[in-house]
């Protein structure tokens, strides 16, 4: 993830003196109400009525906290990424998975 | 965003044959099970007690379906949390916020 | 809700000591999460997929962690319940609500 | 769950004729989303500081929204609260979980 980027959030936050507040628990808080906020744009509607302007302020709030969380355990963004989808191609080989929703615990 | 790391995300994604299923609306419902996935790892816990390795694997899922969600809506992340910041200033002025935990609404 | 129901969940807490665990903030944790697990039973899927047992049981879970933290704060369920709807008959009135989807403050 | 509370419920709902956006998946994501708004209430906060009546409304809109989704499947929440505490007491036999906040599979 880019350091520019990154260090607009923290200058933010240190701006505002919010670092006290910026434990790792209440972080993943703030990160799983974001995305409610975000997934209460598709409430009672299908994808193509949901409002773009707002899925991009939600998923920026979003990414925000996740990046947060991030700064606080000192992890690269790029390489959990891709170590998680090294792992994932375990959990669902294509041959087993093209195609098909199923959990990997169903395959 | 790096545009390589969304890159392997979709190759992943399309290997499987993925994307027939991934409409927005269920990536918001996916986003939202994998940021309680990783708040669980605070549950009951401390900060200090939080499993690090597992912390990074399910904050890595979550960056997952979040940059497949602003790869549907083509939002260019970097920009989305910009313009957020900026949003935000405007909601939690420095004089206001400095040192408080406060929503915008309670300032 | 049941006096019976309710101290069967709270036998079951005595019985292994559990009480000491739990605070108003992570039951409230613990309540998301098992929000979570059961809004998982129908990701990529419709309604007629879902797996009743399965929803059975995840409801349970979620409607053991409400009773935990309404009798944390010696809240009546029953009253607490008449008392939204009373609230959100005003917050939607049935001649704007009626048949209508959007949220009070888009009515 | 005492059955004239369910009833008012849904009154409440076919006064507003509501019924038709109630699927089971909506009503799944919109239990998230309050739990998620009754999670916010100890946001950045410890327990003590949480406003017990916020905590009262947002506790009934999760128990309204669980109780329309065991509606839609007919689930008695007595016996489904029952069968669960009898299926946890299996995976937490009290001589193992007793004082212990581990998870099953960490037992």
């Amino acid at each position: 993830m880019d350091q520019e980027i990154i260090a607009k959030i923290l200058k933010f936050r240190d701006e505002r003196d919010w670092a006290q507040f910026h434990n790792a628990k209440d972080l993943a808080i703030a990160l799983n109400i974001e995305s409610s906020e975000l997934l209460e744009l598709f409430l009672w509607k299908g994808e193509a009525d949901a409002d773009i302007e707002k899925v991009k302020e939600e998923l920026a709030d979003v990414m925000i906290y996740a990046l947060l969380l991030a700064n606080k355990y000192n992890i690269d963004v790029h390489s959990a990424i891709e170590e998680k989808l090294a792992k994932n191609s375990q959990k669902y080989p294509v041959d087993k998975s093209k195609g098909n929703a199923k959990k990997y615990n169903e395959l």
